[in-house]
């Protein structure tokens, strides 16, 4: 009897994973991961040089392609039956043995295994190894303190309305925006309104080899890819935090 | 020459940590770590049996006692002269060799290591490794996806105005609330208030070996230590995201 484990594999530099996640990883003799048709997929990128010679891999590959629209039916349709079919795959892998399915960031946080985890209760032992989220790790690469004092903190997806974005952009310290890609222009203009622009990061692929760091203020609409994260860093509340 | 190397420790279990930050502390000669006057120290607790027979150890002892008010001059003076005297001390010894600095959590989230950060800028080399904060460790042992979908997360400490408290609980999907403790009653009031308290799980310690999970409903008002953490699940925003 096996487990399905799903190592979280934390922001991209594979020395920033966890002891654990690194030991199971090395020690896997099967892996399951998410990737796009066509791609090599980011997640099993991060592994590159990790694995057993004899290890044996299973990608989940999308389903969908970008002509269909997010919220339409027929996506819905195809996402479901895409986890409901690895559910079940994994499931029965698990009767045998371990299978070790690679997560980027923390799996908990924003997470696509969240879908197979809901499907996997009570058909197969569930392990969930943490890691530090993609977040953690672009706000490590900007080398300052991003919350401190009583500062809060409010992480915000860039498919969110414009107004949403705003209210609540006004009311927090520090800001982290995920999603925003071809949202851009409104979470732009939403900094632009509570005053945040300036202030604003964007970090691509923080700590891989292509990272890129650039002041929000100075990138083009065009020229922000869906996976990049906007950060506004705290100041701290309270007197005594400016210690 | 030497560095100044902030080594995040993650949320306690020692096989959490980074593979970098457990590479970093297993070969350091020196570290370095802030601990209450009379305790072992949390962060030096968890690195127990990592260390180099040979270390040398810096304990950073906060002057301070629970008697001085934290809003008081004389609190912020006292912790003045402690950041300054420290930073001092690491930036003399950073210039033999290197000297490691262990911080629980991520050092940049909320982290105690800030106030040496800043003023150790232009005096020596710094170095800070991410780890996996403690609120993720906290809501991966709750094994329920945290995060999805368009969920808005906002983190909160208990520290802040009940009105402000309320105002934020009313506005976010998941939220985080660190800081408790002796503010424990607000927290709880505000949580009422907004609808949230029967979704509020306390999490103490966790991933460590003294790990408590409670329902917050059942949790007594003086039973929350300062550093426990309250964590409300998102429920996911979109359709789609309900996959």
């Amino acid at each position: 009897m096996g487990k399905v484990i799903c190592a979280g594999l934390g922001p991209g530099d594979p020395d920033l994973m966890s002891v654990k996640s690194d030991r199971v990883i090395r020690a896997a003799r099967r892996i399951a991961y998410f990737r796009k048709k066509g791609r090599a997929g980011q997640a099993r990128s991060i592994v590159n040089g990790m694995l057993r010679d004899d290890v044996t891999e299973y990608a989940m590959e999308y389903p969908v392609t970008t002509e269909l629209h997010f919220e339409s039916e027929e996506y819905r349709r195809l996402m479901v039956d895409f986890y409901a079919d690895w559910a079940d795959r994994l499931a029965d892998l698990a009767r045998d043995d371990d299978i070790v399915v690679l997560c980027e960031g923390d799996p908990f946080f924003y997470g696509s295994f969240m879908h197979l985890h809901t499907r996997l209760q009570g058909r197969a032992e569930v392990d969930v190894l943490p890691a530090i989220p993609g977040m953690v790790g672009c706000w490590n690469v900007l080398d300052t303190p991003f919350t401190w004092g009583d500062d809060v903190l409010t992480v915000l997806m860039g498919t969110l309305p414009e107004a949403e974005l705003t209210d609540h952009m006004r009311r927090a310290d520090a800001l982290v925006v995920m999603k925003t890609g071809r949202n851009l222009p409104a979470v732009r203009r939403a900094l632009v309104a509570t005053g945040r622009l300036q202030d604003a990061w964007l970090v691509e692929k923080g700590t891989m080899p292509a990272q890129r760091v650039a002041k929000l203020s100075e990138v083009g609409d065009a020229d922000c890819p869906y996976f990049a994260i906007v950060l506004v860093h705290g100041q701290g509340r309270r007197p005594e935090a400016a210690l």
